[in-house]
């Protein structure tokens, strides 16, 4: 059981109404990859520069995360985004983007990469994704996240992608602009018809909405009295919720439904500070008390007979 | 059992994407009521004028709505509200306030209608609302509904009329104009220090968050791939969540987990149609059946021991 994520390895400086924080590691993968590993073995393909430092490999150090993807380039320096944040922590403002030795990034898996069970490709060049689909023996489950970036760039390269995967990660607003559709249950039914049979929307605060062709099942968010900086949570519910499903033999929907609050779980512990500090603090046991804190949130009785 | 609300019957011209309605039937009390009557007994305040006739009143008939305490006043005309809403139909623009009889409203109940089970204030000036509550015995349940203007306006009255009252019914921008902050949850505790002991955030298109001293409840919004107009959903919601309260032994966690989510169910059926239309067709197998569909929609497994 293992999952494979090819996406970033990077540096972010991020500013939010709490404070800042200047070149603290970050990046699709590395999210991703410390989340699944707490269900799962992971393997991480991705590109650093000399300035990632074997200290900031730390971060991957004493969980099941095999590096052996995660190439260096020699002089060259890592991706590094900064951004901030308002009040409304929904909004990124991006403020730079240098991508670096990720401009060149050409995903080459080495030959123990190529039987994953569970394949996460993050948000990377859509034509780059369809290359890595290329080189693995095909995975119980292929799952796609993108961005508005790729959608307004890249539209027809993307939706070729799409058609190849049976799962996709995708924002709200992403859903609308990539389907022209304002309603969103009909855009995620637009979507179904491409070709993925899951569509997973992330909604930020408002929690997810998985829609199937058979199946609607939505989550709130984990209420927080203190959201400290959502940088990271798309990968890092990503991370929770594939890494589980690497782990279980079948992905029926008790499971799907289960993959999705564990994913939520992971994503609450994220942003309850900067980088990957809190995901770093927690265990299985805080994973699974917040679980069943997720069913005191949401669970109901049924209507008695004859009530009201 | 009984419920009694004190609010707006109004006429309503409505423009959205998908199609516009002239002089229709609405109001707060209307809205209530209707959706309460599915449960309990209604009682109504209100005031109407001449133009509101009986053919109208139509809307009221055949349900356990008692009009005693709608007052029509003679050559005078009914509140009418102009609105329309974009694609984004959480965000409704008033193009014109017609208060007409509404303007000089002064709540007087009839003997018979003071002692209700459950008081429900809907939005009127928080002076007014107090006004009704002191000619009540006191009810098992006081709720209270209010909108940015008073907010904006009257707030020192508001916050005294929300000492005096059980539950909030606020939609989240209220939560941070009244409190003053950003965070929901946080917010949500400070209307709590004031006085009531729940607080029931509405948030449209993604459901309802309950805070009490002891529990956060959340519940998306049922996933239409037909919204058509959202005029009186809060109401709808309101009228079902307390016509369900007042037909229950007891307000614990239970019912009023089973009551968040009848409220939701009402008003997930008057988004379908302009007006009440929609309201008026249902009877109360359809809204068990969506009830159930909540459930399908949220559920999910413990973890099984040693997943993952």
């Amino acid at each position: 059981m293992s999952v494979l994520v090819v996406g970033s390895v990077a540096f972010d400086s991020i500013e939010t109404p709490f404070g800042r924080a200047e070149r603290v590691i970050g990046g699709s993968a590395t999210y991703f990859s410390v989340a699944a590993s707490f269900f799962t073995d992971v393997q991480l393909v991705g590109v650093i520069g000399d300035d990632f430092t074997e200290e900031h490999l730390d971060v991957f150090r004493g969980r099941p995360i095999d590096l052996a993807g995660l190439e260096r380039v020699p002089g060259g320096k890592t991706f590094h985004w900064s951004g901030a944040y308002g009040f409304d922590l929904n909004v990124a403002e991006t403020r730079a983007t240098h991508l670096n030795v990720f401009a060149d990034f050409e995903p080459r898996l080495p030959e123990t990469f190529r039987q994953p069970d569970v394949l996460f490709l993050a948000n990377i060049d859509p034509e780059l994704q369809l290359g890595v689909l290329r080189q693995v023996r095909r995975p119980r489950l292929v799952a796609l996240d993108t961005m508005n970036y790729w959608i307004a760039s890249r539209k027809s390269d993307l939706e070729r992608t799409i058609r190849e995967v049976d799962l996709i990660l995708i924002n709200e607003a992403e859903v609308r602009q990539l389907t022209g559709d304002a309603n969103l249950i009909r855009g995620a039914r637009r979507i179904i018809a491409l070709g993925p049979r899951t569509v997973v929307i992330k909604r930020g605060e408002y929690g997810v909405l998985m829609v199937t062709g058979e199946l609607i099942f939505a989550v709130p968010a984990y209420p927080l009295e203190e959201v400290f900086d959502p940088t990271g949570a798309g990968d890092t519910f990503a991370g929770g919720f594939l890494g589980y499903l690497a782990s279980v033999p079948d992905h029926g929907h008790p499971h799907m439904r289960r993959a999705i609050i564990l994913g939520s779980v992971l994503a609450s512990y994220d942003v309850e500070a900067f980088s990957l500090e809190r995901l770093l603090q927690i265990d299985r046991s805080d994973i699974d008390r917040r679980y069943r804190e997720f069913r005191e949130l949401t669970e109901f009785g049924d209507l008695e007979p004859g009530a009201g």
